[in-house]
């Protein structure tokens, strides 16, 4: 059992790729058989698993969350820290909290295509704290 | 490891905030490092991790919900329970089943914002059952 | 631990059962009491639990899928493997990359109506890479 904490600062509304700071931290740990769980401690940021090559990929998605959760939406509320405040919320139910990843070999096994982003889902810049926690043998 | 049933009791639509309950097994089982997983057992109810200070913000995100999935809606084939039937199943398979929380120091390690809700899809009132399994050392 | 890959064959587009297949890996693990973590390999094809009894629900839910995400939509830019390619990632990323299920009593503990389901988001058949991972006792 292995718990590593890191930190991502974020510069604006976006995905950030986290996938190798995962790795480096599967591999020097020793663990060779296991599974790696990733926590985003907040809940206006996410977790994704997502298509790692086209960057495409990432501004599209951006794009389908935006419109499917429009900022400033009359029906909300709570819009204490401005129109991307709930938005940021709900985009955030919507995908992931936690992830948990298998470890074979020594190595986080992801798929040939998949990488691991922190979704940072308020406009301005924030820091974000995650949890790494290894467990195996 | 430690596996601890137990039951919400849910009134009707909305969310439940189980998140006391889970610390307390937490805090009692002894773990200092390690996870805690939540694990619900049904198709029409599910668990989100969500901001715990404003209501709202629930509120929000229940109106949200219902706007992205409504009840009764002519796509759906599946009624058999009524309106609220199919638009639950959806609505589940949205947000999440399973989430898993890290142990540092012998607490659940949540950021200050996030609390664990159990989310109810139905109209109508329901037993419902989780499942917090622990593992660590 | 113990980690069993395995291999769906999908035919197109929809909901492949692969609940026996989880429970018999469970069965003849010996685990009596631990977590069973599921995780697929891929951005366009992902993983559900949902209702098991009435095909209709996985049906219903592939049309709400198809609606809210549409093939061919012009809001994206990535598109290299046709209409279907930007949707199936964002079908994804909305649906569920790794589920983790409580094992008790040596038995894998999901509710009453609850299956586990690869979804399959391309429209074309595919080969799709699942690993199992069991930890426990």
């Amino acid at each position: 059992m292995e718990s590593v904490p890191f930190i991502v600062e974020t510069e604006a509304r976006g995905t950030y790729d986290i996938t190798e700071r995962v790795r480096d931290v599967v591999a020097r740990s020793g663990v060779r058989a296991g599974l790696a769980t990733v926590f985003i401690h907040h809940t206006s940021a996410s977790l994704i698993i997502c298509e790692n090559a086209d960057p495409g990929v990432r501004r599209d998605l951006e794009a389908f969350a935006a419109r499917l959760v429009p900022d400033g939406d009359a029906l909300f509320e709570h819009d204490d820290e401005g129109p991307d405040d709930m938005p940021a919320h709900i985009r955030m139910a919507l995908t992931r909290t936690s992830e948990t990843i298998p470890i074979v070999s020594g190595e986080l096994q992801l798929g040939t295509w998949q990488g691991i982003f922190l979704f940072e889902h308020r406009r301005a810049s924030h820091t974000r704290h995650i949890e790494l926690t290894l467990i195996g043998e």
